[in-house]
C-alpha cells in the first residue's frame, strides 16, 4: 500500500530546505515512493511555462505533491526575464501555485499557527483560508470593463478621474465555494480539537455579500451543533491574532483576507521559518511551506528547514499517516524550544542541514 | 484667532473616554471653543437617523470634528433596533463614520502607530489609508448585478452555484483617489520625517489594478526625490509590522487592506487603547480613536483614554498647534512607560478618570 509523492523543489531556498527534511521519510521508514519534478522560475525562462505538461502528468499519477518554494512575479518582470524567442509563444504568466490551486480546484488552503517556540501564552490554531474565488477570481481590470461601467459611473472618484483612470476588480464569493471552505473549516474544528469557527469578514461594510456568507455559515453550522461559531471583522481577527492567539481556534476567510491573516500567523509564530500549509481539493493537493522562494537568500544554507518539515508533517496527516505526522511535529517543538540548533531567523546560527539534523536527530529520540 | 471644535461624544465608551480627554484643551490654555452635538446609535434609535441635520450644520461651521465612538452594526441588526413606526422612513442605515466619510470626502486616514509602552525596539510609522474607494467603495451584491454577469459567468464556481448562489463586490481605485493618498502619504513621511513609503498592494495577483497603482506611485513619488517609496505584498507587511514595525515609515494603502493593517497597529501597540486617528479631506476632517464603541464595557469606567488623548494630539497638530500636540503626546508616552497609573488593558488597575489625570499631570510636569 504505497503511495507516490511528487516533489517539486521549485527555485529560490525550495530546493535546499526540501533537501534538508525530505531524508525524515526514510528517518521513519515511510511507505512512499518519492518522484522529483520541476516547477517554477527556472522553468519559464527556459520553457515558457512555469508548470510544464510532464510536471502536470507527474501530479496527475501522485498521492500528494510537495512543494519547495516558487517565485511569483508581477507580469512585467516576468517577461522581461524571458528569452525573446519565447515572450510570442507563451502562455500568459501566472504564478505556478495559481495555477496549481485553479487547474487542481484546491479550494481549501490550511494554515497552522502554533507558539512553537514557547514562551508566553502557548496557543494552537489554524486559518482555513478559501482558495479558489473571492479577490483571487482572477477578476481584474486595468480600465472598467464595459458591462461593469454603468455600475461605477455614478462613483464621485470615477466622475474625476473618467473611465481610461479607474481599475476594478471583482470580490467573487459563491455558494459553492463557501459551503465547502465552510464545512473544511467545521471539520477541521472536529478532527483536530478546536474550541470554535470564527468568520473573519466585514459584515458591517460590505453589507450584502457578507449576509449572505453569513447565511451560509448558519446553513452549514448546524452540521456541527457541538462546534461554536462567531463573526468577526477581519480587521479585528488581525489586532487579536497579535494581541491573543490563543483565543482562536480555526479562522476561516476569503482567499485575500485569508492571504493576509495567515502570512502574519507567520508573524506571530516568529516568522514564516514555522510556517507549513497544505492545498487541498477533491482532485488533488500539494503542500509547501508559506514562506516564498526567497531568492536573495538561497544558497546560502541560512534558510530555516523547520517550515519545510512541519510541511511534510501536513502531507503525512493526509496520507493516513498520523503518527510520523505527530513525530515530526514533536521533533520541531523539541528542537525549536531548546534553541541550541536552530537557524538565523531564530535567534540561532545552525546553517540549514545543521538544523535540519537536529530535527532528524529528535525524531529518534522523541 | 480661535477655532471652533464640534465634538460628537457618540455612544458606548465614546462619552467616558472624551470627558476624560477633553480637559486638556483647557489645561494647555488652547484657543479652542467646544461645540457638543449628536451622533451614533441612539440617534438611529430615535430619529432613525445616526447622524442628525442639526449635527451636519454644526460639522459644517467647525474647524475640526472631534469624535468619541459610534456603534456599527450590520443592517439587520441595525432595523431591528428601530421603533416599527420610524423602520418605513428611516435612510437606509450606514454607519456614521462611513458617512463623515463619503460625505464629506475625508479621503486620508492617518493612524500613527508607536512604540508608546516602551520596551524592545522603539519604532514609530503611521498607516495611511485611503478612505473613498476600494472595497468600500458601496459596491457590493447579494446577487451579481446585470452587467457584471457576463463577466463572472464563467467562472467554475459561479457556474455550479448560479446567479442566485452568487455575490459580488467591486474593489475600486481611481487616478483621482490614488494620487490624493499617493501624495498624501509622501507629504506625511515629508512633514513627519518618515526614511520611507511602502505602497502595501498585491501585484503578483491584482496584477492589472495593481500594475496601474504602481504607475500612479511612480509619478507621485517623482515629485518627493528625497524619499525612497517600496510596494510590498500586503500579506508580507501584515507579517512584518508583527515582526519588525521598526521597518517601517509611511505605509500607504487601499481602503480594506489599510484598515485591516492599522488594526493590526493597534495590536501591535499593545491594544487599540493607543491608537489614534485622521481623517482629512479637503472640505473637512474629524478625529477619533480607533477603538469602537465598545458597548460592553461601556460605564463601567475601565476604558483607555489614551487613544483619546493622542487623538487630540493629532486634531491639535492639524489645527497648527504642533507645541500642544507634542505635550500631549510625550505625557501619554511618559505616563504609559511608567506603567503606574494606567488601565487594565496595559495591565494596570486605574479607572479611566484615573489614568486621565495621570496624563494630565505629565501635561503639566513635561
Ligand atoms: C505568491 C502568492 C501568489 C501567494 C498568494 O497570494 O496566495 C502567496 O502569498 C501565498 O500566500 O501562498
Ligand atoms: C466601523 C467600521 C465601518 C470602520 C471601518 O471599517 O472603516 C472601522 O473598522 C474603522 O477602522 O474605522
Amino acid at each position: 500500500n504505497r503511495k507516490t509523492v511528487a516533489v517539486l523543489p521549485g527555485d529560490g531556498i525550495g530546493p535546499e530546505v526540501l533537501d534538508a527534511a525530505l531524508p525524515v521519510i526514510e528517518a521513519l521508514g515511510l511507505p512512499l515512493d518519492l518522484e522529483f519534478g520541476d516547477i517554477g522560475w527556472e522553468c519559464w525562462r527556459a520553457e515558457g511555462n512555469p508548470v510544464p505538461d510532464r510536471t502536470w502528468d507527474l501530479i496527475g499519477r501522485s498521492d500528494a505533491v510537495l512543494l519547495g518554494a516558487t517565485t511569483s512575479k508581477p507580469r512585467r518582470e516576468a517577461l522581461a526575464e524571458l528569452a525573446p524567442e519565447l515572450r510570442e509563444s507563451a502562455p500568459q504568466y501566472l504564478s505556478p501555485i495559481i495555477q496549481l490551486r485553479q487547474r487542481l480546484d484546491l479550494f481549501a488552503n490550511l494554515r497552522p499557527v502554533e507558539n512553537y517556540l514557547g514562551g508566553g501564552t502557548p496557543y494552537r490554531f489554524c486559518v482555513v483560508r478559501e482558495n479558489t474565488e473571492g479577490l483571487y477570481a482572477g477578476l481584474d481590470w486595468n480600465h472598467v470593463p464595459d458591462g461593469m461601467w454603468p455600475l461605477v459611473a455614478e462613483h464621485p472618484n470615477v466622475r474625476r478621474s473618467g473611465r481610461p483612470g479607474s481599475t476594478a476588480g471583482i470580490r467573487l464569493q459563491t455558494s459553492h465555494g463557501l459551503d465547502r471552505i465552510l464545512r473544511f473549516a467545521f471539520e477541521t474544528a472536529r478532527a483536530h480539537g478546536h474550541e470554535r469557527v470564527t468568520l473573519a469578514d466585514k459584515p458591517n461594510v460590505l453589507r450584502q455579500s457578507s449576509a449572505y456568507v453569513l447565511e451560509r455559515l448558519e446553513a452549514i453550522a448546524a452540521d456541527y451543533p457541538e462546534i461554536p461559531f462567531e463573526v468577526l471583522n477581519v480587521d479585528a481577527v488581525a489586532l487579536w491574532m497579535a494581541r491573543r492567539p490563543e483565543r482562536f481556534g480555526v479562522i476561516v476567510a476569503e482567499n485575500m483576507f485569508g492571504d493576509i491573516l495567515s502570512d502574519l500567523g507567520g508573524g506571530v509564530m516568529g516568522g514564516l521559518g514555522l510556517a507549513p500549509s497544505a492545498n487541498i481539493g477533491e482532485k488533488g493537493n500539494y503542500f509547501e511551506p508559506v514562506h516564498g522562494s526567497a531568492p536573495a537568500m538561497a544558497g546560502r544554507g541560512r534558510a530555516n528547514p523547520a517550515a519545510a518539515f512541519l510541511t511534510i508533517g501536513l502531507m503525512l496527516e493526509h496520507l493516513g499517516l498520523q503518527d510520523a505526522a505527530g513525530s515530526i511535529q514533536d521533533a520541531v517543538r523539541h528542537v525549536t524550544r531548546r534553541r541550541d540548533r536552530v537557524t538565523y531567523d531564530l535567534g540561532g546560527s545552525a546553517t540549514t542541514t545543521e538544523a535540519a539534523q537536529a530535527v532528524l536527530d529528535a525524531c529518534r529520540e522523541v
